[in-house]
């Protein structure tokens, strides 16, 4: 079903070519590359959590074919906010040229370097604020304060001379955040006066009706949760929700309780957010948590990682008694995040393994303890209208996203034919207000599985899915390439399948049989004698257990 | 984290013994046994569909260990309603003794029937309606009238000399339901006078704050839905749901279009629901699939199934190109469904192959046309308030909806002692009035794979696990057992690991000189040497590529 994949024309001088990289057709891995005059301007670089028909993967990242021979082009990367799904793949772009340079507000850099330390990456950067202008080679950059689920999020205008682009990053539209930091509309009328030929939307909430509840809701919720919780509090969210830590820290302090980070992200990116000033720490208010095994237990509360039920991270090892914490009746356990789709019996496990043990379980389900950090139609609404782009590209979504996303900028006048319902590997040229799609580049999934980086191809994960459905039966034998004979084995062993493999037994004498007729109507190579083998154990296991295992053939001449 | 099994003592005359087989930590293979005075009545034998930790496998049946080798005192199995996580293990069960009588109503027995029939059993049956009693051996039976997302639903009271129980089956309380078929609120008010001494309540949604919304409120939804579309419209459901596809012919028909039933469960379910008069199908409205590409766009609805995005029903083979009807633009197409924990991905692939296709899709988070078929919170409390028990035993339900239950029974002033959180295997001894849990059974699942029922394991879903995760790595060696030295291979074949096996070349000389080491030191036997290979090749994979894939290792001695 996907689209034909055709080549677009040369550049010409004076055209801004846009090519959104990744995160079209997905949510994350937000990549897009914009071009003139031989220069190229990355915004985000991020990757894409693996869904369960991709197992073992460990991370998805964008497909840099389209850049990687223009390395010495490339004249920076923005990073409009410090989310994964935006900056998790730059280490993986640093690694091919190590002096890009990144440019981002305070705390993404600092979030971005933190994460390269650890690939012993020091990046070059630059840092920006909201109403700061830059200008690098032929961009005009301009960067808008947004609001999100992370602070100092940025939109950034690219201004050329081939035209105004308006890139949102990931934003919504909390009119009374709790850094008082909010989507800066005024610059974005500012922009829709001056006209914007070409507007690259967040889509995530496209098809959400209405508008986002403000994060502010849920602190009365917390605190009147952690105020009646008889023992102790476990928080758990995602690690780089610095407002929703804000309102933990604010609700245990009003309670006279104590907070204790746990998890390795949450400890490095809270100490991280405090040291720069994003998150207020009340005096005396946080605890190693080591030591707040010390506390009566309703003085303490702790903030954790593995709200979407990762089995590593530190909630889903307290459900299975695997961590130091020993949960027990009359806890309560915060899940203050919200449900990806793909995770739900992953945390659910973890909701009954908690409440087994006797606690008493607060979720989104049950709670408001949740707000997106994407904008709904309603917000969106607002921004087409104030805007009024020329153009539109919705980015960040599945399809269905980005179609939702579309309908809402229709549903405010602008014409269909100026709307690009894009994929990753679109090319987009824009000139004089034309934004005309020229191109689509055949652009893959790059799978990271441990340390290699692009291994694991479709194939493989095929016969993963194949592995974990069926199982495999491998059949070794060496044989007498002249007669067929079968000299060592047949030796069978099969995983996943059955227990007792002397259900082997049967099968043993077909293959025998098998081998040896074939080598009487003249086969001779073991390639063909593998294909005999296949079919004879195919056609046996399907009729005695209609099932259709891996087949594995292993034939050596003796 | 699981209880410890101890097992009951023996069951005393006089005494009734309740044992939930399956469905409580589970939403599925709902079976729960009643014995007294050697008497055993079963109520329910249902499936349990796998999640994504469990893969290949094609059905989990309860472990009918505590009733197998006592078939010949089993005088029953009452079924509630004819839903799969509720009569679909009966062939199973049957199996082992084809002539245990089915209770249930009407429309229940004729799905059972049209199952067995698949299976060649001819069953025999005892078909009851509300208000009904019946005498079997020592129960007294009366069942009465529930609502609940299938029509002709019942719940069980079960009268011993040793007290009375209820069992609701699966309900709600739609006070305005489209057959006006009401949950007998009276009758549970008559037992409650009485006295009813083991209350067991639905679980699935007790978590779930408030009131089911009517059945009712999603017609008006379709059928403005169905008058504005203006091609094709595609409506999928579960094909149990005689009442949701009531409201589809009702509003196809005042629309002016004809409905035709796609997917084979659709196509027989309604079939029996429109032959049994639970399905009133308007005069002429109905069509037969193929003759309906004959009509103008506008005025056919396809009714289907595949709303879980199962990728063999008629949706998600829409959404791939892989059926006769091609989806395009202008078609509109309908989930009207819930959508189950786990199935997210699947569904939004389907919903992101229709919209991609041009489709205008309509499901449960952008429309009302869902409500679910349990009785949430609000409802359960009115019907503890009626019955007013002196025992619960929350049933149908993971850990986390038994709890949510049990605090409503407790809410409305049943003692907390009086409350039984059980799992599968739980023996429950009542007796004047008294419920006592006398011992735990070592229940598990038993899985379905194929043709074969009980073989899969749970040690082969963790190698299925394993390899859908990292792939596997085989090896086989033939070896001199007294020089470790290799004559033939080794032989190296992965699959799920990486593409090209070359990689292998450099751990097949540290293989050949790891055994001749071992066999220096004094190795002989081929398990060794397997070991050996084992350690080998796993630490070179994991220092070279980070990972650890299942390693399989063959020695002959030659």
């Amino acid at each position: 079903m996907n689209s034909p994949v055709f080549d677009p024309r040369p550049l010409a001088p004076g055209t801004l070519r846009v090519i959104p990289i990744g995160g079209l057709g997905e949510i994350g891995r937000n990549m897009t590359s914009f071009e003139i005059d031989g220069k190229i301007l990355i915004v985000d670089c991020g990757v894409l959590f693996p869904e369960e028909n991709q197992p073992g993967v460990d991370l998805i990242l964008p497909d840099f074919s389209p850049i990687k021979d223009r390395l010495d082009d490339v004249i920076g990367v923005v990073l409009t906010h410090g989310h994964e799904d935006h900056i998790g793949a730059v280490p993986y772009l640093l690694r091919l040229r190590q002096d890009i340079p990144l440019i981002g507000s305070t705390l993404t850099l600092a979030l971005v370097e933190a994460k390269l330390k650890e690939h012993r990456i020091n990046p070059y950067t630059l840092t920006v604020r909201e109403g700061q202008h830059e200008k690098l080679g032929p961009f005009d950059l301009e960067f808008i304060a947004v609001n999100h689920s992370i602070p100092d999020a940025l939109a950034v205008a690219i201004k050329t001379t081939a035209g105004v682009v308006l890139h949102t990053g990931d934003f919504k539209m909390d009119q009374l955040p709790l850094d008082d930091r909010i989507t800066d509309l005024r610059a974005f009328a500012r922009l829709g006066e001056i006209g914007v030929d070409l507007f690259l939307p967040d889509s995530t909430n496209a098809d959400v009706p209405g508008f986002t509840a403000p994060e502010r809701d849920i602190g009365p919720v917390l605190e009147s949760v952690i105020s009646k919780a008889p023992r102790r509090v476990i928080v758990a969210s995602f690690s780089s929700h610095v407002h929703r830590v804000q309102q933990v820290l604010d609700a245990a302090h009003a309670n006279g309780r104590r907070v204790a980070f746990m998890g390795r992200s949450m400890v490095r990116n809270m100490t991280i957010a405090a040291d720069l000033g994003y998150l207020r720490v009340p005096a005396g208010v946080l605890i190693d948590a080591k030591k707040a095994a010390d506390l009566p237990d309703n003085k303490i509360v702790y903030m954790s990682t593995g709200s979407q039920g990762e089995p590593m991270a530190v909630l889903a090892r307290m459900a299975n008694l695997e961590h130091q914490i020993e949960v027990g009746k009359g806890d309560t356990v915060i899940l203050a995040s919200s449900l990806i789709p793909g995770n739900e019996n992953a945390v659910y496990r973890v909701i009954n393994g908690l409440t087994k043990l006797g606690a008493n379980v607060v979720h989104k389900g049950n709670a408001k303890v949740h707000v997106s950090g994407h904008a709904s139609a309603g917000e969106l609404l607002y921004v087409y209208n104030i805007l009024r782009p020329k153009n539109v590209l919705p980015v960040h979504g599945e399809y269905r996203h980005l179609v939702a996303n579309q309908r809402l900028a229709m549903d405010t006048g602008i014409p269909e034919t100026n709307t690009i319902i894009g994929e990753d590997g679109t090319v987009i040229d824009l000139k004089d207000g034309v934004a005309e799609v020229v191109g689509l580049l055949d652009l893959g999934y790059v799978y990271v599985d441990g340390s290699t980086v692009g291994e694991i191809t479709d194939a493989d994960l095929k016969d993963r899915r194949i592995l974990a459905e069926e199982g495999f039966v491998s059949i070794f034998v060496a044989i007498d390439a002249q007669t067929g004979r079968v000299i060592v084995g047949p030796e069978i062993q099969a995983r996943g399948f059955a227990e007792d493999e002397a259900v082997f037994d049967a099968v043993k004498p077909l293959i025998i049989r098998a081998l040896t007729d074939a080598a009487e109507n003249g086969t001779r190579d073991t390639h063909a004698f593998s294909q005999v083998i296949r079919r004879t154990v195919g056609r046996w296991v399907n009729s005695s257990h209609r099932r259709r295992p891996m087949i594995v053939p292993v034939v050596i001449e003796a």
